[in-house]
């Protein structure tokens, strides 16, 4: 597998109540397509990415609606797996440009979650649970809080674990001027936070955001510049009590060894990743399950540093959802951005040095849907 | 292209009211997954179209969640393009399979519609439409009479014609048991029904439906069975206000042209076809736009006779949107096991004679989207 990533595109990141879905959307889109240096009748799909927008504004077909808003005509789509769904957008244009559909695919991701009240988009998210975990009063904070308490009592991972993932990704957002939260915590300030649901507290969660990320994938192949290689999707149970261990999301291992496969690469090949990190444990447990080290040392092996700038293989340099931010459908693209960015050398500030191979890895709900990319320069 | 059909599942469409979508879902996708003859554990990746159970229900994540009812692994994703979900779930699955991604790939169109008032039903709808027609009170009875008025008075359409799409629908209907409405209705009965949006009447309309159709799609080819040899989706305007004509779908054309050309055939050698009559001016819109004839000739090419089994190219024999149901995301994938059906000569009493190469048309909203797929045997 070997798409082109021609382009990418990113709007600010955050409470942006001067902004409009359709204007976040078409501010990426354009600023991608701009930098892929094709016209827009070059793009033959638009595939979007978003989860919401149909509960919070009853506006659905938002594949048509961003198409005709740019004035791109051919395929168009919305693809939805709660918080997957811009990975899911992504990996859709892959298949349409290896089936041979397109050559060119305008993919979007955008969300926008600040024109609602709090409970709300706490509702509309809960979407990605079960009917069961709703009824049971579960939020998302909650049922993530399960599988931190019990990666705890299981591996000694403590709350100073989860509060150095925040401090790292908030110092790689301090050098993003897209984030929504461009600075940077202490430790102390991490764990003294009030508790949302214990054991998380308001620094392990990421924020409700506004925003949009885009990218041209391209059949093109001339060598030059970021290709995707692997491209995997895997699945789990919506309902967290129907899986049989809390310490773990067995999808993003299916997912990784499915997409590392594919690229030809060994997870010891990755110079830097994006992962979901929802809340400061869903990073913990992705370093494990990825393979980056061994179960149970997710906490340490973020403390030891090595998943900082300037460690061995950084993760989250955009800042991560924890201090980027995590405008959910836009989520899985902006991953494709940050490392097209950073194999491209164009990261400013946050370079990390001598990075050729990237992964992300995107999760839905509580890991029910996990999309996972590899890209290489 | 060249993707088999290896299995077809309906529930019955109706009002459901002792089943649930997981339930309906489950129905159709293990009568397809017997009758495509593979375990479970052949299907790689589950792809759903639905469009409004996010809204209804709040449960999103549909392609994990019915993957994981029905124990399968590996991909699963929900697509969205209003009532042309489904029609995006099969297009979507036959690029997976192109592409090499998946071998099987199980899709599954459902919605559960009358969990819900007909008040919130409509609303959830008209996320179909755009924000001004939501605004203006436009409801989709109106979008689609405004096409209608103005047909009639471009090209001298009545109501009589109307309604002969109405009869015929329901004549096929008559004998299809998993239709919500297997009877025959006079066309006195039809031109009497109460008006719902001038020049529209209750007969004029599609319903609400629960219902779920599935198919298994695969790469095989020992040349035995239905093959979908070509599939393509085109996009328009959501807001109808924004196009330059109220008497033409031109989505319809262009998804058409292109899908007739990747099967390597003209429209005159389509033996059979399942069209979007979510309203009975739909249908003749399509009949035009199609090519089937000329434009505006439309009502007299259905009065004719020569879409109703037994003519020259039976239209909807499923008993189409009006008189079979339409629910929603499931809409696009029946047409496929209606196609397949008949192909195979498997329609009993509404089996059309010497059909051997057929073709389907699924719109969403007043024509934003149009996916069009044609089989062959």
């Amino acid at each position: 597998m070997k798409i082109k990533v021609l382009g990418t595109g990113i709007t600010k990141f955050g409470e942006l109540w001067d902004q409009s879905l359709e204007s976040l959307a078409q501010e990426a889109a354009l600023e991608a397509i701009n930098d892929s240096r094709l016209t827009i009748d070059d793009i033959e799909a638009v595939y979007v990415g978003n989860m919401i927008y149909g509960k919070t504004a009853n506006q659905d077909q938002l594949g048509a609606l961003i198409a005709s808003k740019l004035g791109l005509k051919g395929g168009s789509l919305r693809v939805e797996g709660a918080c997957a769904s811009g990975g899911l957008a992504v990996h859709l244009a892959c298949q349409s440009i290896q089936a041979g559909t397109y050559k060119n695919v305008l993919v979007v991701g955008v969300e926008k979650m600040t024109d609602v009240g709090t409970s709300e988009i706490t509702s509309a998210l809960m979407g990605a649970g079960s009917e069961m975990e709703r009824k049971a009063g579960l939020t998302f904070p909650g049922l993530y809080a399960l599988m931190a308490k019990t990666h705890m009592e299981k591996y000694g991972t403590t709350k100073k674990h989860l509060a150095e993932v925040s401090v790292k990704n908030h110092f790689h957002a301090s050098m993003n001027d897209k984030a929504q939260f461009p600075f940077e915590i202490t430790l102390e300030k991490a764990l003294k936070s009030p508790e949302i649901c214990s054991p998380l507290t308001l620094f392990d969660a990421s924020p409700i955001t506004d925003g949009a990320a885009a990218v041209v994938l391209s059949s093109e192949n001339d060598g030059k510049g970021v290709y995707i290689t692997g491209s995997a999707v895997a699945t789990d149970t919506v309902d967290l009590s129907d899986r049989k261990s809390l310490t773990e999301i067995p999808a993003t291992k299916e997912a990784s060894q499915k997409a590392l496969k594919m690229a030809g690469v060994d997870i010891k090949d990755i110079d830097i990743a994006e992962v979901h990190d929802c809340f400061t444990i869903a990073e913990i447990l992705a370093m494990e399950d990825l393979g980056f080290c061994k179960k149970g040392e997710g906490g340490d092996f973020i403390k030891k540093g090595y998943t900082r700038l300037g460690g061995k293989m950084p993760v989250n340099t955009s800042g991560g959802l924890k201090a980027c931010g995590h405008p959910v459908g836009a989520t899985g693209v902006k991953q494709i951005v940050e490392i097209a960015t950073q194999l491209l050398g164009k990261a400013g500030k946050r370079q990390a040095k001598d990075v050729k191979i990237g992964l992300t890895q995107n999760v839905g709900g509580s890991g029910a849907t996990v999309v996972v990319h590899v890209l290489s320069l």
